[in-house]
């Protein structure tokens, strides 16, 4: 699911007992294989590839020939979104789960991400879904391409990215403004709260605007992945027709 | 999940061992006593209620002074979500789901058409997904309040919905024209294809227009239920901006 490149990384991968899927590795000196013999002595499959695949695996980053693909997602930081962003030339576009829990849910909404362009995605390290296996299979794939980072503290994240210039809209049914009258522009993050309870307190008192999608009917509550979706296309429309 | 009203359909349920949940009924006469007995005989709760309550539960229709709930789903016809539609004043608004398979998809498709207001739903009867008890319990109860119709021959359905008016936008990631740059106007059914292979040929050359949503990213492909969900917006987005 993530990858760890570089010799030493993997070497420590393979001593830590870190869940290993594959190693893939070119060229052949002997600092190389020592650590090939250390993943085949552990029974990790190890395959030689070209040098054009291993770039493409760590993104162009120097593997020094050797890239380890693990079990274990590997979590970004803010700062790791942030540059994806500025690496596109693109203003940050996040998204911040505030303690989503279910893994059908979080691995949707990862997907949604990938596919509409969202630079990454914040979740919480306690009372929240992690990037679980589960979470990997419901994404189809898109853990691999979205970031991901996790934080203790949702609230101080928010702050941090309201100093770095992003507006903060949270998503909530008595929002006073509806998505489509909304008009985002810029830097932006969107809060998207607990199946249950919502977007917290503090989290709310955080959002620099509160925003609703309208419904009409008796359910009134939309799921958090298809909330989370319609949002993310309303940004995605307004940025298109703004071209 | 769905009711059956009325002295003769209700005693007809009894008799031929459909799953009941429960009987309300309302009123003494001898001819009610009597299915009230049958009921009992067959371990079937039943509750006495006020009339209004019973009135409620079958939409105003003449109850008869009996009412029972069942497990299974009780189809709509696609008049029936016509007849919705007029009820409520509004020109047709209807989700063709061409094989969608997966019960959490189905679902949260039938959750979102109650949130956003659509009037029915209608799925086909073979190689697709029925309501089933997973299905309703997604939904989180929207079962009870959406009108879904099933069908042998959806491109027949969508032949019969031109006739009566509706314009037919299929969605594809190669359709021609982008969810936003469509003109959504009037009477609409807009059909969501199955899982992995989306809209069969047929249906989509029955379709009037082709459409898409715009993706970036590596993966190039939304979940069913999310697509869905984007569109129906698009169509309330616009509906409510021409308000």
């Amino acid at each position: 699911m993530g990858i760890i490149y570089g010799k030493n990384p993997v070497k420590e991968a393979i001593m830590s007992g870190k869940t290993i899927n594959k190693i893939y590795t070119q060229g052949s000196t002997k600092e190389l294989y020592d650590i090939i013999k250390l993943a085949k002595d552990k029974k990790i499959v190890v395959v030689e590839s070209e040098k054009a695949k291993l770039d493409k695996m760590c993104d162009g980053k120097n593997s020094q020939g050797i890239v380890a693909s693990v079990t274990d997602y590997e979590y970004f930081t803010i700062d790791d979104i942030l540059q994806e962003a500025q690496k596109r030339g693109e203003p940050p576009f996040i998204m911040i789960l505030d303690k989503i829990e279910d893994p059908h849910n979080l691995g949707a909404i990862i997907r949604t991400c990938e596919c509409m362009g969202v630079h990454g995605i914040i979740i919480q390290k306690r009372n929240a879904c992690q990037v679980t296996d589960t979470v990997e299979k419901v994404s189809v794939g898109a853990c691999s391409f979205v970031k991901v980072a996790r934080v203790t503290n949702i609230t101080e994240s928010i702050k941090y990215l309201k100093e770095k210039g992003l507006w903060i809209y949270g998503l909530d049914m008595e929002g006073s403004e509806t998505v489509y009258n909304t008009k985002f522009d810029g830097a932006i993050g969107i809060v998207v709260g607990n199946e249950g309870s919502g977007i917290s307190r503090l989290v709310k008192d955080n959002c620099d605007f509160m925003i609703n999608i309208p419904m009409t009917g008796n359910i009134n509550s939309l799921n958090a992945s298809v909330s989370s979706a319609i949002s993310i296309y309303e940004v995605v429309r307004q940025k298109n027709l703004s071209k």
